[in-house]
């Protein structure tokens, strides 16, 4: 399972919106979400550009790790697995006993929009600033599906500057 | 929260079974138990004395993390940590990206008493043989929790040789 997703920092994050609802894309959820991020005792994941997340959304805990990115056609594509927890305190308890550290925390509000099979976030990012990201799950041909993905940021007119760092190491640069 | 722990070979569980029910335990679970332990790349667990558990019974999955034994009056005590998670191959999958390496299996038909406030387990372990653990989880006061295991173990005819190394630890000997 690949995910093929790009993020563009946005001026007017509004004009964005009305566009996404404008070609028929749909508001499935708006939440705000705490993202902890965790560095391992044995590798920096820095270096090799892994990640270890524990998301809370208020209604839903996951943990995700990430594997390290590639570029195909300008889109980041990464191995992710993602596991539902019960506990974020414990699970904090068994990561921090295991060696690992929090490095950082991201939080932000999100609009998730559906188009056609593609997921569009809006996200306004404490400290950051907004960004949309649009994303596709594909199983195999990851370069027709970084094409469509470009398409439908034309469409949508999220034109700016592609951002390959994600919001953590974007938060971290600014430190 | 510290778990006080005693753990007997026994020749004959049939005889144990019949004191713990004569004495008004009660029997609350009878289930099969998969654990699979996982060791750290950084360090040994096997030296630093934890263990890393992820624990199928066909109903739930638990992660447990346990961190170094200690003993108080001829019982263990350690801290442990409970995780209930909803996937066991994607945290089997994750687990390993980050470099654990899964180590052992141990499997066992357990069935569990409730008496008092202990906790009760009869262990048939493949390729180990039968065991009784008498478990109380205390809040403060090891010794005197210690004391009162001792006591149910005479009152149970557990008298046996008390065994400090797990499941897994006893597994490894044999190897």
């Amino acid at each position: 399972m690949l995910e093929i997703e790009i993020k563009v920092r946005v001026p007017d994050i509004k004009a964005v919106r009305e566009q996404v609802i404008a070609s028929g894309g749909v508001l499935t959820e708006t939440l705000t979400e705490h993202d902890s991020y965790y560095n391992a005792p044995h590798r920096d994941f820095g270096i090799t550009d892994e990640a270890l997340r524990l998301r809370e959304t208020g209604t839903k805990t996951t943990v995700t790790y990430k594997g390290p990115k590639d570029t195909i056609l300008g889109s980041k594509v990464r191995e992710e697995l993602n596991l539902d927890i019960t506990d974020p305190k414990i699970f904090d308890s068994i990561i921090t006993r295991l060696g690992f550290v929090m490095v950082a925390v991201v939080q932000k509000r999100r609009e998730y929009y559906q188009y056609q099979d593609f997921t569009i976030s809006l996200d306004q990012v404490e400290g950051l600033g907004n960004f949309v990201e649009i994303e596709l799950i594909s199983d195999s041909n990851a370069e027709m599906a970084a094409a469509r993905v470009d398409e439908t940021a034309i469409k949508m007119g999220v034109t700016g500057e592609r951002i390959t760092l994600s919001y953590l190491e974007l938060l971290l640069s600014t430190r």
